[in-house]
Order: structure tokens, then sequence, then C-alpha cells
């Protein structure tokens, strides 16, 4: 691997020097590493958001990628962290659920507990395992070293509960609210591939059936509107407005799509 | 080409999973990519700030950089896709006149509208042109493919409507406001090497004639003030205040510059 | 050097055109060089944050890594541009303290004042060194040359002031607070390697002695704690809280610790 590509998506923020920490401890240890930020204004402790993230972006990155990946409100109790492979990439992570969605789409093919791993420091910072760990475990991998190396198979990896979509024998799918981001948007647990041709969206906070909008300027101001998402998940949204503050929907509402 | 150097210049925020779904395309069609961050804080769909931007930034890169930007209002309408050659930088961006100050400095050398591109997936997003047409491009240029295997040459491109400096026989030179910043500071077509040596400002929101500082630190708090920005535009600013709101100054707004 | 390693710490943030200007800069001079953000959202001008932030981050790096710190109050004046050579770091920065805290870990073996660099242009802005002296010095740098190319030998680089730990007799450490954070936490001189083994820290805005925790999770929401950071500095907090104004502390607040 000449540069061996690792990216970072955390919930740090870029004013403390957490972010600058991991990228010095990958580049110590590989410097030839293409160190690639995705982002680091998850929200707080938010897993959810950060398994929509990771199933939108990692799917377009080449095969052996490394991907750090610390959302962590676990970090110094006993979860487990975890090096896998999935859909070609490799992934460092608390096992808290944060890839489930990406494990929808990628199945697991190998997964390990990492334990030993000559690049982590004797001493580990009981908060900061972004550093301690998952830093130098990447710069590791990077170096061609395989996933066995780090510690026995993971059992049992720990899931975000999300509702499947439900299908009816008349033609109608069922599906919930998963996320509410933070423009109000309600996104669901219903993607493109789950919707028949010519889909109407039946939801209690309009009158209306809504067709699948393309783009949030095929609505006036102050419409609601269903559409897909660029990730390709059914998403409902209030154009220039708040959808969820508006109608009180949160996570778990029910939405129905229909063929017309 | 060793590292060859893609920078993205966007407005998507660094919160969604945009940037990385772009950065996941062009290092998996061009793994060796230096891929650079120039901004993702853009004021949303602002092209007057993205052409400020891009005039300052852009002029600095070594010849053969190829830069991404997508500031783009009209994603899904029939705006035209554009990749081109100017100032020995590779541009690729929508044909909204976003980079109509980087031309003034650098015309363009050559344009053509991007149609076919081996790297361009058969079925693109309505609205995100940035991981569907201009990274998959980019990747495609950075290869070493030319701009004329991308399409036709492109004709007539848009241009931002930006009034030329007025040069007076009585060798007064009148400009405009084309440009006011988050701080209200009102960035004028006024450039360095259009001023007279010892040159004064005239405004209306100001009896005095005021000379051109070289730094806020030159005048008190609450005074206005003249300057050349760094990038070499003169500036109207309130120190720690904000000018525009105060006194109601918008774009077009009319100021004079005289030889002492 | 196949691809140095040029970090970024700056108080510029990410909407203007700053960054990109110096990325191109270097990049111009040195295409193939790994150009990382360590951060840009420094709190503006603030000189102890940026002392705390290098302090915490450059360790990390590997030897030679070329570090541009960015945080200049007194640009425009006659402050002195130095690079220097600590902790097997190469470091360019303005001569304002700023790396105080860093130097009392890793000593100076070498320091010059930055005059002639053959990628210095001839016309400096006098609000932009960060582009026309620190990018293209670090550039000089990366391609291997020395720091006796850069200028004369700098003498009497300024220093913070930053109270030493005062040790008692009786076993007691006397400290102050150094700096606090935008969350209200108090960050002190005081570290790891300062404190007793079971210290309590006794502090005039708590009745109780309060013992070193591992993480704020060890402490009721609204209770007072002591913790040592990730960067290894006694620190007080208080749970969800602001510690800072709800009691009034600033810089210079004392605290004692003494073993149990």
């Amino acid at each position: 691997l000449k540069n061996p590509i690792i990216t970072l998506t955390t919930d740090f923020g870029n004013r403390d020097s957490y972010i600058a920490q991991m990228k010095g401890v990958i580049l110590q240890h590989c410097p030839g590493a293409s160190v690639v930020d995705l982002s680091h204004e998850i929200a707080p402790q938010n897993l959810m958001e950060t398994a929509l993230f990771t199933e939108a972006a990692l799917p377009w990155f080449p095969p052996g990628s490394i991907h750090i990946i610390v959302v962590d409100p676990g970090v110094g109790t006993t979860r487990r962290p975890i090096a896998a492979l999935a859909g070609k990439q490799l992934l460092l992570f608390p096992d808290n659920g944060l890839l489930t969605l990406f494990f929808k789409r990628s199945p697991i093919e190998k997964a390990v507990v990492i334990g030993k791993c000559p690049f982590i420091p004797d001493r580990i910072s009981c908060t900061f395992h972004g550093r301690d760990i998952f830093a130098p475990t990447a710069a590791w991998l990077a170096l061609g070293n395989v996933l066995e190396s780090l510690g026995p198979q993971a059992e049992d990896l720990a899931v975000l509960p999300i509702a499947e979509p439900s299908f009816k024998p008349d033609g109608q799918i069922e599906g919930v609210v998963i996320h509410v981001d933070r423009f109000g948007n309600c996104i669901t647990n219903l993607r493109d591939q789950d919707l028949p041709g010519n889909a109407m969206v039946h939801t209690d906070v309009s009158a209306d059936l809504l067709p699948i909008r393309k783009t949030y300027a095929d609505v006036h101001e102050g419409e609601i509107l269903a559409l897909l998402g660029s990730s390709g998940r059914l998403e409902l949204a209030l154009r220039n407005g708040n959808l969820a503050s508006k109608f009180g929907i949160g996570s778990g509402h029910r939405i129905v799509v229909a063929p017309q």
C-alpha cells in the first residue's frame, strides 16, 4: 500500500486537540498515510446519526480503505473496541451499534476484538480510545497487518434497534421515522429499492397523499414533502421549515407508502 | 502526476455526509489523489462570496491543480456542468458565474460541457452533482485525461453582473460595494492596482476622507476605515462593529477614490 | 522526504479563504507535501489556548514534521517570525509565546529569525504572514533545507507568564488555573506527574475535598469534579455546567492538592 487511506468520523469537533492528537499518532506510525477527515461534527454521542452518516459515506471508498469511527458514549466502560471487514472496507469502532445500517448493506465478513497491537501504548487513557486504541490500530493495519493479529473473533456485536419495513399483502409498505435531523427532516427506514414505482406517501400530518419528489424546490415554501435523500432513504420534510417540531414527530412515527 | 491535487470548495458544511461521499468517489477512482479542503463553509448558495473566495484562493495553487467548486442553487435544472482551464488551473463547476472574478484575472483558455466520462455513473442524483458528476470528473482528469474527452466546447458561460470601476478624467475612480461579508465589512470592485498612490476614500457614511489603512488596528474602536484586504480588494469596515447594518449599506453602494 | 508532513494550527476559521491561500502556497512550492489541518478554530488571538493545544497535539507527530502555528495578535508589528527545532519537530510561529508549554516539555534545540527564504515574495502583506512568510518557509524546509538557511539565531523568545506549581515541605502542592475553556472548565498548571498518588484537591468552591476522577461520568450532574484531562493536566469542572461563570473563577485562581 503506497498511500493507505485512513478516514476519521467523530463527534469531537475541531476546537479541541483530540483530532490533532489522533492524526499525530497515525502519522507517527505510518507517515505515508493519507488521512481524510469525513466529519467531526456528528451530533455528540448520536449513534443513529453516525449510522446514517456511515451508511451514506463509506460505500464510496476504495477497497482496503481504513475507517476510524469514534462516537463513543461508553468510552471507559467495558464496551469492546472492534476491528472489522465489511464491504471491502476496514472498520475500527466501539461496539455500540454505530455501523448497524452499513452492515445491513454490507454484511460483516470478519470482526475481532482489538486486544494487543504493538502500536497501542501500555498506559491507555480512560476517556480517549480514539488516540490510544483506534488510531494506532489503524496505522498497524495500514502497514499491511491482518485483522487476526489484533485479537480474538468478536461475537454478538451490538446493533441499534431499527425496525424493518413491513410489506403488506395489499402492496402497502409500512415504515417508521428512524432519525430527525437538525433541520427537523424526518428520515425513515424505507429505502429507494423498497418502494414501488409511482409510490404515494400516506402520513397523518398531511391530508393529501404525497408523491415522492426529487428536490425541495418541487414544492412551495411551508409545504410538506416526501423525497428520497441523496443516500437513498425516504424523508419527510417541510420546505424551509422544521417538520418534526411543528408536528411533534419523533423516531418511531409511522408512515405508509402505497402504489398509486 | 504522482499525487494530483484535487481541492474542494462548497457550501455543504461538515455535518452531513456530502463531502465524505465526494472524497470517497475521488479516492475510489484515483486513490493517490491529494484531496485538499478549501472551505465547506461558503454561505449557502452565495455565488458572489464564492467568486471572491475563489479569486483569492485559486491563483496560489500549482499548475495542473484540479479544483471542484460546488455552490449550486440550480442543481437539477438545465444549468450545465463545466470543466475549464484558466490560469493553469483545472476547474470543475456549475455554470452559474461563480468563477466570474477568477476569470477576470485569468481568462478561460478552454471550457467544455461535461457530458460523458467513464467514471460518471449511469444513474445520477438530481440533487447531488458534486458526487455524481464533479467528483468522478476530477478523478478522471487527475489520471491524465484531457478536457476534450469530456464533451463539446462550452460557449457563453454565465457571468455574475459585476460593475467595472469607472475612471474619471479628473483622476477620481468610482466603485461600488459588491459583497457584504458576515461581519458587515463591505468589499468593493476596486482592486489594489486600480488605486493611485496616496488615495483617499470618499463615502457618504463618513464626513472625513478616509486614507487607506493597512490593518484594523490602525483606527480606534467604532471608527470607520478603508483598507486593502489580503486579497487586494478595497474594503470599508467599522472596527469591532458591523458597518453594513449600521448604515444600511448593501451591494451597489457607491464609493469614490481620489488621489490626495 | 517523500511526503513531508506540514500541519496547520490557526484561529482563522474555515469560512474565509486564508487557509486555502496558505495551502496553495505550500503546495505550489512543495506539491508532494501532506498538508494536515490540526485546528482553525482556536479562540481568536488566544495565546494560552494555543499553548495548551500545541502542548497536547504536537508531541504525537513523527520526527521531522513541520508545524505552522499562526495565532498572531501582533501581526504587522515588529514581533519576529521564528523557525525552531524542539522535540524533533520543526516549528514556525510568531514570537509571542504560543509554544511556551510545548517548550517546557521539549526544550528548544535551535531557533532562528526567519529573514530570507527564496520562497518568500518580495512584497509581503502586513496582515497575512501565514501566507507570505510561514507557508513558504514551511515548503522550503519540507524540501530539505536547514533552519540556518533562514536567518540569524533567535535570542530571548517571548514566553507566556505561567506560574510554576509550588511544592510545599508538608507535601502540599499549590497550583493555579491557567485557562478557562469555552465550557467553563478550569485548566491548571498542575500536570499528571506533579501529583502524588491518592491526591485530593482543595478548592474554595467546594467544601469537600475532591478526589481525582477519571471521567465526567464519575459524578452526578451539577457536581464539581477534579479530573486529569486527556493531555494530562488537572482540571476543575462542573458536570453539565459552567464552573468558571458559576463561581467567578478565572486565570490565577488558586487550588491546592495534597496526598490523602
